[in-house]
């Protein structure tokens, strides 16, 4: 599409088949059935990380030696978005998935790819990252997450909250005060897994709409976790935490600009067969003014979007842009969904169009990786 | 409250103590029922209807030898006031059953009021206004609707949409076109029973997270409406119905007041009680900033809706102002009730907070009287 | 006007005959003069101080033995308007020296009016309150003017800042500290005559636009003032400023709320006359609704206005709703003309019509009575 | 600057030097005299135009055998910006006629030249577009300036409005009917010069703030034409006029841009030093999110800008892509420098601050090809 024209330029040819495979595939069924479990008051079906998986999309960054496709950050942007377009929430859960399988690529050792590459390769084993607490999001200096050494590894203790997919990911990268370490240069990562231990308990943080983020908060009590699981030493958890928020940010906004931009073309395509009055709706001014002025900060936010990845792919410093991206995206997106939904009418907000899950689901677009108010 | 006062000043005592009644009453478990409701994804619970009968409400404005309180419209504003502060739907739809239910009483015919009124009053019957069809609201020379003359009243083809609780109501005050009647001029209104007639039929309109309005469409197949059962003669119905519209957009306009304040008044106790960075949220200017200008444009919208409800009340022409009124304050509450979400961060997306539901049952207000743009 | 239509039904017949005689003033040569002076460059013309004086207007809040109208504020609001809807800057300086002579009429000593009262009253002697100074607006713990006990009064020193009428003012109500008395509380105010001294210097304070208000600053260096002339004693004279602060908010809201009609009915009037592509402008649709987007803001801001000032009259406490209502008012008429000014293209900004100089004027109102970005 | 970066990447080494050199020059004398003048109420003195000509700005996109650069759109862009950030009214100005001069030297005629191009070039003839008349901007087919065939040429009838300089402008390229071709394909264009002639009057259209325009209206009553002035030839005259359109819009765009870059900058460096309440300005978070806020959407602008900008240089069609770049970067401009303003207080507003000019010239950005409300 000529909207994402500025991308197609700069991918190889590879990457442009990526992105066509992406939009084939979002296209079609899982469009429709992501809309039905939203109808529904449900998750889209987790079955579809498997068939992304079986596109060879969740490695889309993984190192080709590791089976990946070492695709540049434009290009996974333009995947993510082809998803967007069709679950803002789905294309949100995948990629946390996928950046926990890229840095485990890029930075893991052998023992850990060993024990979760291929699992999470294959979307068998379901991954993201843990750092937010219940106490609060963007503070970070209040982070009470403890693990304790003991023989062989270390005791968790703590609860993490907001978690994506936290309803049924298997493991989690967690963030955690080392005890014994210097305190506030004491947090170190870890590679843990959930599955059936008695020591983790799931609790759903049920936000109506936006249900296929399967949030949850997540305890731990005396959580063993192994030696060869500390993916990040103490002292350089945070700065690696904090050194991929800026790419993120513009990831999310990325994301908005494309959830958006399909909202507006489905309000365009019903209002100009709607009629009212004797005319289609889009053939009166006022309605055509408001989409127009939609469609016009949607443009200078897909350009902002782009010169800010553009930014992350060359390594230059974007502290201030990426949060001035994520801040325009998420705003734009929210009011603009808002106004194609009022265009056309109650409708609008019905089951008969996929507007009000885009809106439901982009609107949570607003929290994470620092919320827009944190970010100035 | 404060924020009510100019109403307080002008209210009758009887007509306070309605009031304090209402606040009572909405103020207890029915505002826990409907938003657990919510959250499950389905509609409060109908026995509402008859609780509130109880209370006497559904006679709000009916005359006194009806058995009504004969309440004025300032009244009647701060009733649905107080039960949009928890549910803008129930007040939305009780009030439509009570706006039905007080034509009944000051302009039904006998037999009318002996066939429906005392289970109107009860809220064993209920019922609404039937104007709207699928091919769009607010054109209403494009309504299809016909009523053919028969032996002993007339049979009913067409359909209606937008129904407010049409999936359970038992009556209709039905708009249609009398045919053999001057086309142009044609339009009458029948006051129309639906149970268990055959030639009704009733398909859900579903707007996700707007279950409370029972929204449908209902059809008439040959339906039988007799002749005791005219409500406004042919000529006279449409300027009827036009007539109602603007005390309607008023008292729309006013509960949006009412669920904003809410709103406002949820996000500032959490911002005050929630800490980040040392201290709590609300002691941070820019977000201190962003709640006080909630509360100004809530305020001007308040003072709004008085000015225009008591020109309501004093039978002053108001066709601008009750516009404008209504567009003003569905914005402002849209707005509003979005912002007092953002300010408290994620946790104001969940069920640990009502805001959720109140906007979007809110946004539902933009629509029907008339969508905004229409009206200017 | 309808618009003004509140405030009618509670003004007494006098009151609404000087609101009437204010109309008919303001409309004539007063609101061309004041034009050709802006397009000039230049202040209106201070004559017209004079001749407002002779409409007795100067007195209208003064006590009836002073030769006053001890009107009340509605009524001060509604004379006001009608000056504003020619020249927000002539309706902010007349009030400026009405206020200070209201407040001499309400608590000066028979000395002080002996001296002062009929200059005032004729408009001879020109008076405004001197409390900002260059180093700060709002924050009044940095105020640094002195005045020293001497014998037979005190010696005035310091700088005082965007002095309204600044240039051409005679007297002024300064705000001083005491030196001697108690520090935090030894603020006190005096009555300072300024004629001809040479320890007074003025310094024109150029706002391009804004001329009509004649701002300066005023430096004083060992400025005698009498004994006579203490206007309000050490540690009450603070208080006091601050007491009148609410009701000059509202007042100035509601100037903003003329000025902002004034320019809609202008606008209004243009583009219904005026063509474009075989219609009115005002027949385009998508203009149409821009307009009327802030005509109902302006009514918005009109009702809150005198929601306000009815609290004012009636003694309520009201530091929340002036605070709000200054914002609003404020914000809305600067947004709103420029709305107005937009809609009519070009010719809108030029001389050929006054929106440019009621934008020019207005938007001083931001500032003054604390700015609004202090209020909240 | 940093802001600017994605334009140096992609300018010749030559073109970056000539936008440093704008740098130098317009940061000097030139900017203080400008803002000078304006306090004044005066237009910025015209001797600038042969200064600008002096470093060879004039010719800036002339083709090299004329004497000129032949930059890039790109470079033309950066160019004006840099006089932009110091007077919106004189970049635009001069933009007005090196644009008439580009296109003389791109496709006039010899004899053309020779009469022309040499004045043009020092700045001793200046030129601008004639197209707009009395009765209205953007309704082109409502044009009734007509050219008459006579011997050796033509005689001019009728008005052209708000030209650009046409107080003092030399010659037009005026856009006019030619009797006697096919009306709806009659508009020719005409090189017309307009010294001592007593066929054509000139009137001032004064806008208050913005005189460095110069804006006249210019008429002309039996004005001779020789016949080697014809510059496009009748049924070719709209269609190159309305060619350069989309250019025109991003280059305005571009300014404006600029304009408020440096609008900020200002505001920013005042703000950090500027103290309040014990703190600067900036360090009260308020204040703070309000200017960041305005880099947010002046970092959008700024790559929609460059984004159209690529377009254009590539020869891409861009029509919806140039309207919405304008809208968007008007609307930006006429905000954030507003907010900025406010954030300064009272003295932001006044001559101690450039801010006032750049507000009071930027906002003529608005009209001139196709007001942003013509174009959607």
């Amino acid at each position: 599409m000529q909207f994402y024209a500025q991308y197609d330029r700069v991918l190889t040819a590879e990457e442009r088949s990526l992105v066509d495979k992406a939009r084939h595939f979002c296209g079609g069924a899982f469009s429709s059935e992501a809309h039905d479990a939203y109808m529904r008051g449900e998750p889209f079906p987790s079955d579809w990380y498997r068939r992304w998986a079986q596109e060879g999309m969740l490695g889309l960054q993984a190192r080709r030696e590791d089976g990946g496709h070492a695709a540049s950050f434009l290009c996974k942007i333009r995947v993510a978005q082809e998803m967007a377009r069709h679950s803002f929430a789905a294309a949100f859960c995948m990629n946390h998935h996928q950046g926990s399988l890229t840095r485990l690529s890029q930075t893991g050792s052998a023992r850990q790819k060993e024990e979760l590459l291929p699992g999470m390769l294959s979307g068998d084993i379901l991954a993201t990252i843990a750092m937010t607490e219940p106490s609060g999001g963007s503070d970070v200096a209040a982070l009470t997450t403890t693990a304790t050494p003991v023989e062989g590894g270390w005791r968790l203790n703590g609860t993490k909250a907001w978690l994506t997919n936290g309803l049924m990911v298997h493991a989690l990268i967690v963030l955690a005060r080392v005890e014994g370490a210097d305190r506030g240069d004491n947090m170190a990562s870890f590679l843990v897994r959930l599955d059936g231990a008695s020591s983790v308990t799931r609790r759903e943080i049920m936000v109506p709409g936006a249900r296929s983020f399967r949030f949850a908060e997540i305890s731990f009590e005396d959580h063993f976790v192994p030696t060869w699981a500390l993916f990040v030493p103490p002292g350089e958890a945070f700065k690696t935490a904090i050194g991929g928020i800026n790419a993120a940010r513009v990831h999310v906004a990325a994301m908005c600009v494309a959830t958006l931009e399909a909202a507006l073309a489905e309000a365009v395509a019903y209002c100009d067969r709607r009629h009212a009055f004797g005319k289609p709706l889009l053939a009166h001014q006022g309605l055509r003014w408001e989409l127009a002025e939609v469609a016009t900060r949607l443009e200078a936010t897909n350009a902002l979007v782009f010169r800010a990845a553009e930014c992350v792919e060359r390594g230059e410093p974007i502290v201030t842009l990426a949060a001035q991206c994520k801040t325009f995206a998420v705003d734009t997106a929210l009011w603009g969904v808002d106004q194609c939904i009022r265009a056309m009418g109650a409708i609008g907000t019905s089951g008969a169009h996929r507007l009000s899950m885009l809106q439901a689901e982009v609107r949570m677009a607003a929290y994470g990786d620092g919320t827009n108010q944190m970010l100035l």
